[in-house]
């Protein structure tokens, strides 16, 4: 009973209001076991059904999601996807294509996402496009795509040029989520998922902010870039309180989706840290870093230029990147090198780059800046010595 | 003065009300000159204007549009297309993705797509996906085009196991119509266009089929599939009246889409003699006959299984039948083996198939027939001697 207790209270329902667009996030503890139910609401009696599914989530749970669906009568067949950003690529998306005439999916057929934000890309991108579009349910499996990816329609591949430059806005019918599901993430998936969630208290939500600091750190510090095998300190802990965080996340970026769902204004503020982010990410190749930890180190930049510029309160950088350091989210980049790479960002023209800054924790705001001025600021933060503008300069030269 | 009358009394402006996604489509003869004005307006200055467009064309028009746009002062990159379907590809796809990172186009870069129907919907689909969407106009340079395929923003390209399987729902920002543009076209190609257009006459306007019973072939009969390099037997008559007739066409496609956008419903019309043609060009490997022609040799099936079934008023299929062959669209089809083509069709289910029929000349419904049914009136049609269902059964066996 306290059990049944303990789900009820973890289970939730969002909504997102887009007119005939619209849907619902389900968030719940073991809500792998209702896709069947989640599923027949979308795939009429007799339509085709086609798992887009990463293959390590297949090996860990194709076969409990192959029998709940079989026990349900509903036939499917499973495209599995190679893990990885290279999977999010047009070779991969013709070898989907292929598959769904394969089968025979038609235009009242449903795909179904099954992994974490690559498989969703590229699953949501394949449903977009197929037959000018067709029913979709994302059932993100990693922290990062439950709190992020699955929800708010963008889709997307990559190409040599840039990840994400191709892509379309193709809202699912439904996103399932069980929070259960990242107790089987290695530990550095599941802090870069993080590194997602702390953005979330920075832009809109001092509470969360805070409800993470003063939490019981899950993840041993030791877990870092280069250690990505390392076991997970405290997994109860992670499971614990998750699904309430998901929610929170999740709530944030259902209310800025639904007020924006084009990404014509508003929704750029989900970009935090994201601009340096990406130029991290292409610096390095998408090799060293994940996307969760790059986008660590973005905002890192993005609070710290922020303070420079007068923007951002003082002592704000200092609290992210203090919170990020809880979380192993240990990755500081010297930023001044990005800017070449920054000039190719999507959000970018040719004399200046949109970007989002923080005003303090809870609160973001968009501003458009020239090339000069970033220049500038991330020269200054590199003489200050990274993020920690916060701290005088006069103080910085003391010894303890 | 007559001849600025006559421009003036050629040149419409359509709207296209679709709310958010509203443009105009202008028919004006010589209106190639007046794309720099219409780019002009979807390309903020400074953004990236790529055009993608058929070699064919790019050596016929390519010096004209290039010093209108530059004596205009516009910066544009041109990204050429191989004629012919075989472009309608991924591969091809990717190498428009790739020159339009090269050059950089960005969120509010445009991209005007000129040429016929491949290229319209290569270049559609790519403008739907690059960065989730940008901007596009269209330019038809083919009556079938013109006509058809770049109004309503349906985008599309092939894949090995289908025509249009991928695609999107993308409108342009403008279509701009030129209808001296088909002057220059072969003259099968010319009436392959007119295919659609005596299609728009059967499904909604008897009106404008009249008006194309009444009017000058222009169209040497003898040009018929296998003599694609015959001159058009008469060059003025194809310009004199084809603005009114475009437009009409237009007019016509505009309301249904303007009723159902994302083709769920009474857009379906447009589909008239379609599923049978796929089936036609997919029988011959899309080699025999071009699309035209095999929508002709569809309508023709569509009509004289309609009057088989009871739906169609009699002697409908011989006057539709009389009306392609005055413009050299002869191809007629033993139907009988098309059922196994027709089930693989997008409208098609496991048990049924959607089939436009008309009800009379200027009138078309949308039936759900099983295939049995359809099987047995394609049978019923075959030993009636094809489309000539209208004649006396008794009557047929007479000696003249």
């Amino acid at each position: 009973m306290t059990e049944m207790t303990e789900m009820t209270r973890n289970t939730e329902k969002l909504h997102v209001p887009l007119g005939g667009r619209s849907y619902d996030i389900l968030i719940r503890p073991g809500g792998l076991d209702e896709l069947p139910v989640v599923a027949a609401s979308y795939a009429p009696v007799g339509e085709a059904i086609a798992l887009i599914c990463d293959e390590t989530v297949w090996e860990l749970y194709g076969r409990r999601v192959s029998s709940a669906l079989r026990g349900a009568g509903m036939a499917f067949e499973c495209i599995p996807v190679p893990p990885g950003e290279g999977s999010k690529r047009l070779d991969q998306l013709a070898r989907i294509y292929n598959g769904l005439a394969g089968m025979g999916l038609g235009r009242n057929g449903l795909i179904v996402a099954l992994g974490g934000g690559v498989t969703g890309d590229l699953a949501g991108f394949a449903a977009a496009t197929w037959m000018r579009g067709v029913s979709l349910v994302q059932v993100p499996t990693t922290l990062l795509a439950q709190v992020d990816s699955s929800v708010g329609g963008k889709t997307a591949i990559d190409i040599d040029a840039g990840k994400n430059l191709v892509g379309a806005f193709h809202q699912p019918k439904a996103v399932l989520i069980d929070p259960q599901l990242i107790e089987t993430l290695p530990a550095r998936e599941r802090a870069a998922g993080m590194s997602e969630v702390i953005k979330y208290g920075a832009i809109a939500s001092e509470t969360l902010f805070a409800q993470l600091e003063s939490r019981r750190v899950p993840v041993d510090p030791a877990v870092l870039p280069g250690n990505p095998n390392a076991a997970p300190a405290d997994p109860a802990g992670v499971s614990g309180d998750s699904a309430d965080i998901i929610c929170a996340c999740c709530r944030i970026k259902r209310d800025v989706v639904a007020e924006d769902e084009f990404d014509a204004g508003r929704r750029m503020i989900l970009n935090f840290g994201h601009t340096f982010g990406h130029a991290i990410e292409a610096k390095y190749g998408y090799g060293r870093f994940n996307h969760g930890e790059a986008v660590a180190g973005g905002m890192r930049i993005a609070a710290g230029i922020g303070e420079i510029l007068g923007v951002t309160a003082r002592g704000t950088a200092r609290r992210l990147s203090d919170l990020l350091s809880r979380y192993g989210l240990d990755a500081r980049e010297d930023a001044d090198d990005l800017i070449p790479i920054v000039r190719r960002d999507k959000k970018a023209t040719g004399r200046d780059v949109k970007l989002v800054l923080l005003k303090g924790i809870g609160e973001a705001v968009v501003e458009r800046l020239e090339y000069p001025v970033v220049e500038a600021a991330l020269r200054a933060l590199r003489d200050r010595g990274g993020d920690d503008a916060s701290r005088d300069p006069d103080e910085r030269g003391r010894k303890p």
